[in-house]
């Protein structure tokens, strides 16, 4: 097995934005660009396994009316063009929705979900779904990392995560519930955006639990926004929710008044020299003169820091009794049709009682009303994206313990692929207050400009 | 056409609860009652039209093995064999779910929502999905009221409506994000029962708007009380909401402390001789020495009375911006797949921008927080269920300004059939606190003991 070493500025090479003004220009087209993006799926993607299944004559089709209407001077959007990856849990009209399971093989159900629906209006380019574990769970799926074979890409949205990190497509879209979007990220070297819950439309997704938010997997922060941005435009959020607005633009930098360094229950289970990694990064942004303050300097972090620290058990259990439809459903009807891996845990999850239940939602109530109060003094928590890097083998797409926490708190979190362990991507990850997004892109960006790199 | 004389006595007598002590001694089966039921459906189908599918076999293959439970002194609960009709919204696995629209005829999704399949895991008899308005808004379907039909059984859960009122099912589910199930319960005698917001999980819907809750359609009190319990206790609420709890029995009469009598936009458009049927109910109630107390004795209820005026506009613009997709998906990729009716709309639909949806939201935010500041000392607000009986004509299905107020408030809602004219039937609706939905059943049975009603 081959893999292509890992180097951040080849990364930061591929994104969209930066050749739109070629587009107008003349000098480049979308169809062109698709093309390249093609090369390097017919290169890598026997190996990489990011698609469950790919439209090519279909994106071929979209990138050139995308390059007539740059050629007419009139794209549709900031995206027109833009080649996306889809994790297979969302319906699209061309293509089958397979989430990741035997039992929806080739599943069409002849509708684009209300993101896909909204991204083609906007002019993108649908090129493929890309691999989710079953139901975007823990069972993994083909994918492997692109910077080394032999490990996972992470999961649920392993292909996305994938098809971004090896050059595939410049931007996927994603989904995170647990950790989906933020670990893959970080394994990936993606610029990684889960957005506050509710912030982009999940109408017509395989995923309607309490903590689901779509986000992006992006090869920059400009490709990670202005994507999430132009879809949310077109589709709207949630319903009951307005979902991400403001402008389209990467919001300027902003330097934070103040940071907060957040352990959260990942820091025990992060080895030495990854917390050695994560610190220098911290004091490289604290020698800029911006506070950097963790749960040693403040009580409330530390109270905070406390109150975090059951997030992953706490939210395991909300999402597993949210998913005993179907799931059990699905194994009642077909033992065979589900996995091991999901059979064991639903044994689990059928204990949990509508009162447990209740209890669970309270404790999530708790840390979001701790979060909140935080907010004003600390509106940016930074902290690593996993523990390490992408773990060795494929039977275990790693471990959400840092993920996690955005989910819980219904909070925007950004991964930026900024460190390095082992010779892998690792991602540091930034965590907002819920419905602030556009600030933690803001502070993101700072952090880029601080550390000299475009965004 | 001939219809059936509006008789309460008769319809009270249509209820499953009260069969229960028989099929348990013997002296009566499921299967003999869903026999009767399909009795009534072959005597007045052909003219009601309630059902979009039957599946006959399967509900007598389902009622044969609850009938052999029974035997068995081994009922799996309270509404083992109980047969069901289920609006056309809701996946089942054994027949197709068509939403109203030729877009979906013939759609298979192969498998239970999570209301079905829970209902199923309860014994539930599931016997036919019942026709709704396309996609659940205004556009009328097939159905006539059972009492005349020359008239409109109302919208959008035409068919669950109408199949309660003609005596095919003693529950049929129904869901309503406008007026549309409290109206159809109205127009067809049912007792009526739209829940809080969240109280039974709705994954697996074609309706996830952020008002849309599922409720029932029944023959009695204890039947709408017992098939959305036992549902909520087999398939949960929402995902985030601990959903419908405590004991499966109806609860028992509690005398409300006073009784609010809400008039809220709808009394503009009520005749006089529907106001005098009210105001001789609300005198009868006030008789058993609970004040019921109105707008012009207290302030608190004038201020909120004004609040809700423009409930059914904020309404209506709030589902209308979330039902962008997938109506102008649908309407984009073929206009002649989407009535004429909803195409108008969708027209002014898309003119709501983001900006004013945030306002709408907020509007709905600040009826609520009205609604919970009254609810101490008004846990329960009574007002008619409808304008008056159901229209003549089959073009609209109704008017449903009474209707809404809990569907904006996310409270719970009750339509007890207690009033006539015209010769028909008309209900009057209960409005509880949110989460409250037990103490709401507890006054509804409050008011039924006190007219010497069997509940």
């Amino acid at each position: 097995m081959t893999s292509e070493t890992y180097d951040p500025q080849t990364c930061s090479l591929r994104g969209f934005h930066m050749h739109v003004s070629r587009f107008l220009d003349g000098s480049d087209t979308p169809r062109a660009y698709l093309e390249r993006c093609l090369a390097e799926i017919d290169r890598r993607e026997g190996e990489v396994r990011a698609f469950a299944t790919l439209n090519i004559e279909g994106a071929r089709a979209a990138a050139d009316a995308s390059s007539a209407r740059y050629a007419a001077g009139a794209p549709l959007s900031e995206i027109d063009g833009m080649p996306f990856g889809i994790k297979d849990l969302f319906e699209t009209e061309d293509m089958p929705t397979e989430c990741g399971s035997p039992i929806f093989k080739g599943n069409h159900t002849g509708r684009d979900c209300a993101l896909i629906a909204g991204l083609r209006e906007a002019g993108a380019v649908i090129l493929g779904k890309t691999v989710t574990t079953e139901f975007a769970f823990y069972n993994p799926g083909p994918t492997r990392n692109p910077f080394d074979t032999e490990r996972t890409p992470g999961g649920s949205s392993s292909g996305s995560g994938a098809a971004v990190g090896a050059g595939f497509v410049p931007v996927a879209i994603g989904s995170q519930v647990v950790g989906s979007l933020i670990r893959p990220s970080s394994y990936n070297a993606n610029y990684g955006f889960k957005p506050s819950f509710g912030a982009i439309n999940r109408e017509g997704a395989y995923s309607n639990l309490s903590q689901t938010a779509l986000g992006t997997h992006a090869a920059t922060l400009t490709d990670a926004w202005m994507a999430a941005r132009v879809a949310a435009k077109f589709c709207g959020g949630d319903p009951g929710h307005v979902g991400l607005t403001g402008a389209v633009a990467l919001p300027e930098a902003v330097r934070p008044a103040r940071l907060a360094r957040f352990e959260s229950a990942g820091w025990d289970k992060t080895p030495p020299e990854v917390r050695a990694a994560f610190d220098a990064l911290m004091d490289r942004l604290a020698a800029t003169g911006v506070p950097t303050v963790g749960r040693e300097e403040s009580a409330r972090l530390e109270g905070f820091e406390q109150l975090m620290a059951p997030a992953l058990e706490v939210t395991n259990d909300i999402c597993g009794y949210e998913f005993l439809w179907p799931l059990r459903y699905y194994h009642r009807r077909d033992p065979g049709s589900i996995s091991q891996n999901i059979a064991t845990r639903l044994a689990d999850w059928e204990k949990i009682t509508a009162d447990q239940y209740a209890v669970l939602l309270d404790k999530r109530d708790a840390m979001r009303a701790a979060h909140a109060a935080l907010s004003d003094d600390f509106p940016v928590l930074v902290t690593l994206s996993a523990p390490g890097p992408a773990p060795r083998g494929h039977d275990w797409t790693g471990d959400p313990v840092f993920a996690v926490n955005s989910s819980i708190l219904g909070a925007p979190a950004i991964s930026l692929p900024l460190l390095e362990a082992d010779g892998m991507p690792l991602g540091i990850q930034l965590i907002g207050s819920p419905k602030k997004d556009r600030e933690l892109f803001a502070c993101a960006r700072w952090i880029l400009d601080t550390l000299g790199l475009k965004p």
